[in-house]
């Protein structure tokens, strides 16, 4: 099974690193780093990431079983990207999933694929949804038939896991989750934005911001 | 605030990437990423990172204030990796925060770090620790003065957030959470060793080693 991770400046890694390291754990998957170009490629807060080998291409991979693309501060679209849009598009009529974290639920919707589904994103991102054609709706993990979609960066994971579960099944899925030891203690009650006052939200986007432009 | 995380050959990249990005929204915080050598490190399953502009090495970043260590299933100790070792004992000297995540704690048991003090690891590695100075605790998250360490893999963004807390205050600590929208619904029960059973561990420990395999 082809994972392909779809990769394009200022992504945030956690939202693609979370489901690299409980897909990669998928017996018979192959995890592959794509982008329109081969090279490096840095995440929004510095870190550069490429292939084991050499960075492929979308050209070198049209059509991935598995479709992730990870969210970021960047936002990409048709005019800022077309490659990127254009391989999302052209993919996704072949995936057996077509899946997003954070903001890359954006990407997705500028490449049609969310067309009059429901669809989630970083709460920050959600109400940009409804302008491409998907219905936003404040749950952590979205399915709608092979399109899945997830909330901010750490929700990721949970969406992997998910998605290990009816690839594989969910023995399979139950022994990657204690791999990876996901019994999360979150410290504070502050990891969901409808449950949060107006003032921690915009410090919370404050914090992203900076961390994003830092990694300039 | 310099943070550094400290490379070897196949580390697992979950655990520093989840506190990569929670520690990089830190104001002031500058995250790098340092090995023996300068050039790319391989992850245990294939993912390739490297620094912003060009690997620094050990001996450029001598004396971070925080210094954090993945882990993974490479294990290194001072006859494998003594440039790893050797700066992991110099550099906790003069830090602020010594960390680790998953087996990263038996990298600070080989330096020496954990002499005396009650630590965590990967479930699958925490017997191991008590060879190593120091008495193995069942807990996420343990700190012992200024040496933090924490459980597998995913609990490295629990120990950052709390890092976090102590580096920058609750009202920080928070903001971050909320930003990266940590508000996790992992899907099984199965995140946590002591309510496993054995057939599932020894399942989890199979799909964790296929991983590592097939990345190589």
């Amino acid at each position: 099974m082809d994972v392909a991770i779809g990769l394009y400046e200022n992504f945030t890694a956690l939202d693609c690193v979370g489901p690299y390291d409980v897909l990669s754990r998928l017996p018979g998957a192959r995890v592959r780093w794509v982008a329109a170009e081969r090279g490096p490629v840095r995440a929004d807060a510095g870190l550069v990431v490429h292939a084991q080998h050499a960075q492929e291409t979308f050209a070198d991979v049209p059509a991935p079983d598995v479709l992730l693309l990870p969210g970021g501060m960047a936002f990409p679209n048709a005019e800022s990207d077309p490659e990127l849009i254009a391989w999302v598009r052209t993919a996704h009529e072949r995936t057996a999933w077509t899946t997003s974290v954070c903001t890359g639920s954006l990407i997705l919707g500028h490449a049609g694929v969310l067309d009059g589904l429901r669809a989630t994103s970083h709460w920050a991102a959600l109400p940009l949804l409804a302008n491409l054609g998907a219905t936003p709706v404040e749950e952590r993990v979205v399915f709608e038939g092979k399109v899945a979609t997830a909330a901010g960066v750490s929700a990721g994971i949970d969406l992997a896991l998910v998605l290990c579960e009816r690839i594989a099944g969910r023995e399979v899925a139950e022994a990657i989750q204690l791999g990876i030891e996901y019994d999360p203690e979150p410290p504070f009650a502050t990891g969901n934005a409808a449950r949060a006052p107006q003032e921690l939200k915009e410090r919370a986007l404050g914090a992203l911001a900076a961390a994003s432009s830092a990694g300039q």
